[in-house]
């Protein structure tokens, strides 16, 4: 099977027509021209991925919470211990962390998919057991992944999206967990961009200044390790498959599945930042289906979006993960797309525009 | 009957042993201390005003979408006619307007206040007729309302506040209409801040450079007309009375009605924060219910939340008014809420706690 290609190539730009009707509409409705600022663009964008004007309201929304631990954790990038990532995947599923209380609040249902646990993890309602690998392996001796592993990672993103659109969501969402992904994110969006590490390295969870300064060093040697430097000319798969986590890879996969169903997909932040860098490298169209839900905190994550052209909606100083910084976007990203379809227009409510040749 | 001084009367600071508990609590739940960044703080917030951690859920929440009209309007501040004050209270009654539609979305209920639009609007539901007076004066002329005009409806604000808590309102937003609003909002932002009107004054619905530069010297003139220059040393009423308009008046009272209910109210945008400049002047505990919905796209908005010590939740270039602004952070406030009551703490989750000694 070739499902990353196939996926890939079924993947449409967005609709002109549909987006220039949007523009049209959102002229005649009763407000001032503009006044909706950046929420304007972000309707004009879903009816530009659905094809259609107004676009279909990006309801009911789902959540995929992708879970995996990483090998670089070894070289003590982070002080929470690896296990931290199995026992947060059991809050999850006993809805007791903060994706569970923000999913709640906005309307939004959770899976959790264990794409990489180094920890077998029972069946459990609202669990996905899809493990490619139990943890990537340590990217500053080797690639964190077999070219095989990052494929099948991919092609299980792009699998749980269309399980998710099947069962009816019209609105996904990007969520992760897994203890030192922020150090793997800073090696994929260094590679990516060509930035240095000390630019896009931050400090996760929050660590000191000590700590800091080997996480960067750390991701600059599996740089050099894997000839990363700016220039590099590797193929996005390959980038990923030797500094990427097995969540990023799916990550990735998770927004071309939903690109390819031409269903919105609201980006959380550091850890989705550098999977949609890698999925905008398989696929510039992609993009188009791409919501950048908030401005995460990490330094990295503003250079991804930067390079991406995305302008996240919620810029609140998170630095959580787990999908939080998306469901707070969710109702922004719904309320968009919802005036296209109920407000009114100047015409059809009898509202007096205004008077050109006045004051 | 002394509704206003009995009200600012009732306002308690926050309290201070609320506000701990949530922070100790914060700390100990199932993330990284401090990872949830700004909504931290509200959260603690919510405790010191509610005086208990964690606090009751904001929900069910009202909007109330406050309604007059402005003599200043006479002056040529702005292209559209006075008619479409009233056009618009018959599109919001009518579900057609954006502040319709988002409430929708975040599920809140919309009231409308005629607080003082300049025609007879007919029984309607949804529509409070509340009229003090059908408009301001012209504020260049002579002030914009009496003393006792001024009075009546803050002392309705106030009564709108309890009235919708005591149909179960458990979080409160400020809405407005009322074409050429802003130019009074330019006016009392300069009033309390001090700051010059070139500064405050902004395009509004979207004027251009003629219309601009004509709208700053009418409030420069309404400033010199009530002596309001720097330093005035006038009294809040006096200044609401000279240069506000009967919707600033009366979210300055929905301000203190809430603030004495110990419920939180989410400003929108400019004409919000010109009245809570006045709400604070008139009582500075008051402020402690305040949370800045937005920031809007007027530059007289960011004056006026600098000086009132808030940080706007959403900022996304919206100028529209109405309550939208307020309506978007409402999911933020209320997800703020939720984590206090229902994450699990790293104890009860059996989540390991970052090791000190490492790495």
């Amino acid at each position: 099977m070739n499902l990353i290609e196939e996926t890939v190539a079924s993947i449409a730009p967005l609709d002109e027509t549909a987006m220039r009707d949007a523009r049209d509409l959102q002229a005649r409705l009763t407000k001032p021209p503009g006044s909706l600022g950046v929420l304007e663009e972000v309707s004009v964008r879903l009816a530009g991925l659905a094809g259609q004007c107004p676009p279909p309201q990006p309801e009911p929304a789902a959540v995929a919470v992708f879970a995996a631990d990483h090998g670089v954790h070894a070289q003590g990038v982070t002080p929470w211990p690896q296990e931290v990532t199995a026992q947060m995947v059991a809050n999850f599923l006993a809805g007791g962390a903060v994706v569970n209380a923000f999913a709640a609040q906005v309307g939004a249902a959770v899976t959790v998919v264990d794409i990489g646990v180094a920890a077998e993890l029972e069946e459990a309602p609202g669990l996905l057991r899809r493990k490619v690998a139990p943890g990537t392996a340590d990217m500053t001796a080797g690639p964190a992944m077999t070219a095989e592993q990052a494929r099948r990672a991919v092609g299980t993103g792009i699998e749980i999206a269309r399980e998710l659109g099947a069962r009816g969501a019209r609105c996904l969402l990007t969520g992760d967990m897994g203890i030192a992904n922020t150090t793997a994110s800073a090696a994929l969006i260094a590679a990516f961009t060509g930035l240095p590490p000390e630019r896009v390295t931050g400090r996760g969870t929050g660590i000191d200044d000590a700590t800091h300064a080997h996480k960067v060093e750390v991701v600059r040697t599996a740089l050099d390790r894997h000839g990363l430097a700016e220039g590099h000319g590797m193929a996005p798969m390959e980038v990923l498959a030797a500094v990427g986590g097995l969540e990023h890879a799916a990550i990735a996969g998770f927004v071309l599945g939903a690109a390819a169903l031409r269903v919105p997909v609201v980006l959380d932040g550091v850890i989705a930042g550098a999977a949609a860098l890698a999925a905008a490298a398989l696929c510039p169209d992609a993009l188009g289906a791409c919501v950048a839900g908030h401005r995460s905190a990490e330094p990295g994550h503003g250079a991804a979006v930067e390079s991406l052209g995305l302008r996240p909606l919620v810029d609140l100083e998170l630095r959580l993960g787990e999908g939080t910084g998306a469901l707070l976007a969710l109702p922004l990203v719904q309320s968009a797309a919802r005036v296209l379809r109920e407000v009114a227009t100047f015409d059809s409510a009898g509202v007096s525009e205004k008077d050109a040749a006045r004051p």
